[in-house]
């Protein structure tokens, strides 16, 4: 029974991995449950068994999107905003999934019927930033509102352009943006303590896979 | 003559904001040469002389999108390179054929087809900004190549997160993003003098019309 359940958890993967995959590579108005049947080992009605219909992929896609995995407590509040996303410039091109949540959100059609996850990143870069003014670690001027949003929206294009030019990988592209926002942001004494590192987001996954083990 | 030629320009310039609108509204793949005619006072022979393909409208969109209307020279390097984004974050909302030409940038069908227009954008910026230091107007530690290509990514990123979350005007939100950047991009006697206000490039393009009246 386990082993069943197990390999149910495994197809539902494989299945909204070439989903995503085939979002990124036509889109989601020209990706059909025809073309990912031709990608997949898995039967018309194994796919049903999962999912129905296009929609419900997209769906699927989004409620992922907004993932914290790698993130751990650390001493500044401000450490785990831009953990956060370096973890996400570190995974999002190893992770078809993550890219196509992104694909799907700039995508006007998409965009329509299912909305983005950007609030929901807002959201939780925004708690993270207020907590960490409430324990001033952030320069007197700071607005936690304003900074949250902005840098949902920098991160995002950094992603597409990075896409386009690829002469940095992401992480470094991420890394130079926190380097360039920092000093604007963190009180002087919590700046000189934080690590942007591009290299950052292996290691925090690397010790949470250590632990598990 | 000379009517003909006007009417003819103006004539194109419809087609073109028509395309736009569609490209913007159902994406590159969607928009057909019907839905445009249907959209449009031209007729199906009116519009093959200016375009026959939808492949020469998105080439034509995109033709358009490095636009330097309003900028004017400044004292500084840097408050040329701040106009530039200052003045798209103005015109984007209000130009169907530059928001049409992010929609193909981001795009994986449009890109694939016809690239984007980043580079040429990262291009203008890199050499303002080269300038910009030979004048001794950067902190010592920037990198233009680093900061050309960045800003171009975070523009786009907040423009479409923007979109999604009209709170703000896009013109506020740059102007934000540039008050977060600048202080760790421009020496400090050059950053009390840069105007990165939101309501720069709206007086901006208003001098440059009432010069040519």
């Amino acid at each position: 029974m386990l082993a069943k359940q197990e390999r149910a958890v495994r197809t539902r993967r494989a299945i909204l991995d070439a989903a995503s995959e085939l979002f990124n590579e036509v889109g989601y108005e020209a990706t059909t449950i025809g073309a990912l049947l031709a990608r997949i080992d898995v039967t018309r009605g194994g796919l049903y068994f999962h999912f129905t219909t296009k929609e419900q992929l997209a769906r699927a896609v989004l409620d992922e999107a907004v993932t914290l995995e790698g993130v751990r407590p650390q001493a500044f509040k401000l450490q785990e905003w831009v953990d956060i996303a370096l973890l996400l410039a570190h995974r999002v091109p190893r992770e078809p999934i993550l890219r196509a949540s992104i694909r799907l959100s700039v995508d006007p059609v998409s965009r329509r019927l299912f909305g983005t996850r950007w609030p929901d990143w807002i959201e939780v870069g925004h708690g993270l930033l207020v907590e960490a003014r409430d324990k001033g670690e952030l320069l007197p001027h700071v607005d936690p509102d304003e900074i949250a949003r902005l840098l949902v929206g920098a991160w995002t294009g950094v992603q597409l352009v990075t896409e386009v030019l690829p002469e940095r990988t992401l992480s470094e592209e991420i890394s130079s943006l926190f380097a360039l926002i920092l000093p604007n942001i963190a009180s002087s004494g919590v700046l000189a303590r934080l690590d942007t590192s591009p290299y950052r987001a292996e290691r925090l996954l690397q010790t949470a896979h250590s632990e598990v083990e």
